[in-house]
């Protein structure tokens, strides 16, 4: 409930929305004790069997580092998520606190699954062919190894079939052209890896591009954290842009004002069909269990989307789906791994 | 000339327009045999003073190896071009074809300027402050020691100058986050050169992130070509899907489309304002001469952009500009070059 921007003037109202909206669902709110009455006021009595309260006395603030989170902060809110879904208690942990601690109290409490290196996050696009792409890392690592981008193809594949209940999702592997000998030596050792995974349940279909990520080429698409950030941002960025030229466009002078008038119902379709919060919620993939990462600038609706993802892959039971597919399939063995961690 | 996926059906107009538009202009125009009546046919009488025809006899294909192109086109259209380039016949060379076969034939013709080991691909994008932000390497490289992007910097920041007429361009480092300690080992050792070159001719911002792209917080963004690549297509990829999204929603039932009707002048407006082929032509930095390359498939009005770039960077005298930039400021030596180059 501490996490984000906004803290529990954020979580509060989606985990409201949340209970009336999964019937199923219940909730463990962990919280600081100053914000307890509150969150009983907020939530309905009618869901009163379907949310439980646990509390922490400390939270992890935004800009502490993740070792500090992890050697001072042993009774965090966020900290005592991550151990109800390591005890059994809940499917999933989902915070919109601070990535890097996250991340690091993640891999502290519930470790790596048994073959995987380092956790990745993951995210899905919407694409032009109406289907999402699930895309990492995002930036869980800087550098990467071919043998864990295979790792992270594997559970990327693993997820979207698991979710979307898609055999054989097609995975690819971004760089800067389609040609097996394209990109950097780690690009092209990664090609050769993944091309002899190829199995009934995998599928890699080659190098795919930047555009690619919208593009409905590839149900997944893997790169290293450094690359798969700075794509998520500048398509971000991009977007803005042209959200921003468009609403400028129909300030343009009166007349356009007027025209707007008309065209309003439809471009607060439009508003709603790319809404970027409908894809909130990025998921630590890798871990002994799930935990998912809301923006930390998320307001409600984008957090109510979070806390859907989490619901998602915890009903299609992700977890024991990865750890199936794990161990059905040969991943190429860790040389050495020299590749570094930022978050 | 011959190059793009249309050749001539698509340089041809764009030179006529721009014979049209910029009355100060002389053009060289280098291609096959087979297309000269045609050109001679296309253009108005009226400038025929304003244009010269060289013939080469031979074509470099799209899907040429640079290689290829280099040892066994000694002839073609493309070399012919820049040749004019090195013998101080034109000021700069305008190509629609293979990339990787001008960037080599390029480099080969008119060689790199002294301190720099190997060209960049500069762009400028639309940002949300209503000016251009230059973006390097766009993929010329796959990987740049710290010193390569240094000089991409020095360069990016001597051409938005030059161009723009603005005194100390700011220059951002591309990165995962904005603390000097993010990122790579490259990204942290290339911060700390950059942050030893802020003199009164250069100014180093420090990191910045994708979206930064189209903020307009930088002036001038460096990367690796990797990273470079996929941010420019994956925005391409963002820009297409929301455009998409806006068609579909005008569609989307029979009420709409009537309002879409309404809408049409501002919709046409907007599309115009965010025209990308209105950003066609990129530059080829670090050589001897003026390069820019059309995305290979221009259409004649994206072309025509791409002759505006070369007019631009020609009548601002460019390289003159970058040689003095280079003289002046001490670059850091470079130790030695690993780093590979794809095109």
């Amino acid at each position: 409930m501490m996490g984000g921007d906004h803290k529990h003037l954020t979580t509060l109202p989606a985990v409201a929305n949340f209970l009336a909206y999964r019937q199923d669902a219940i909730l463990i709110l962990v919280g600081t004790p100053e914000i307890s009455s509150q969150v009983q006021h907020a939530i309905s009595d009618a869901y009163q069997e379907r949310w439980h309260w646990v509390e922490a006395t400390q939270e992890v603030h935004m800009e502490e580092s993740p070792q500090a989170a992890l050697k001072n902060k042993k009774d965090s809110s966020m900290r005592r998520a991550i151990e109800q879904v390591r005890d059994g208690h809940a499917l999933a942990a989902v915070s919109a606190g601070n990535t890097g601690a996250l991340m690091a109290v993640a891999r502290f409490i519930l470790k790596t699954l048994p073959g995987i290196d380092r956790p990745a996050i993951a995210k899905m696009m919407p694409t032009l062919q109406n289907h999402y792409c699930c895309v990492l890392d995002l930036g869980a690592n800087v550098e990467s190894t071919p043998e864990q981008l295979c790792q992270f193809a594997m559970m990327g594949s693993a997820l979207y079939a698991c979710v979307f209940q898609r055999e054989r999702p097609r995975i690819g592997l971004l760089n800067v052209g389609t040609e097996p000998i394209k990109g950097t030596e780690i690009s092209k050792k990664t090609h050769e890896q993944l091309s002899q995974l190829n199995t009934d349940g995998f599928h890699f279909i080659g190098n795919v591009e930047g555009n690619d990520l919208f593009s409905g080429k590839a149900d997944v698409i893997v790169c290293d954290g450094f690359a798969g950030n700075i794509a998520l941002k500048a398509s971000e960025g991009a977007a803005k842009y042209i959200a921003h030229s468009l609403h400028a466009t129909f300030k343009h002078n009166f007349f356009y004002q007027i025209l707007g008038i008309f065209a309003y119902p439809v471009l607060r379709h439009f508003k709603k069909a790319v809404d970027p919060r409908k894809y909130n919620g990025a998921s630590f993939l890798g871990l002994r269990g799930t935990v998912i990462k809301s923006h930390g600038s998320a307001d409600s609706l984008a957090f109510f989307y979070a806390l859907e993802q989490a619901y998602q892959e915890a009903i299609h039971q992700v977890i024991p789906y990865i750890e199936q597919k794990l161990h059905s399939t040969p991943l190429p063995p860790t040389v050495n791994s020299t590749a570094s961690q930022v978050e």
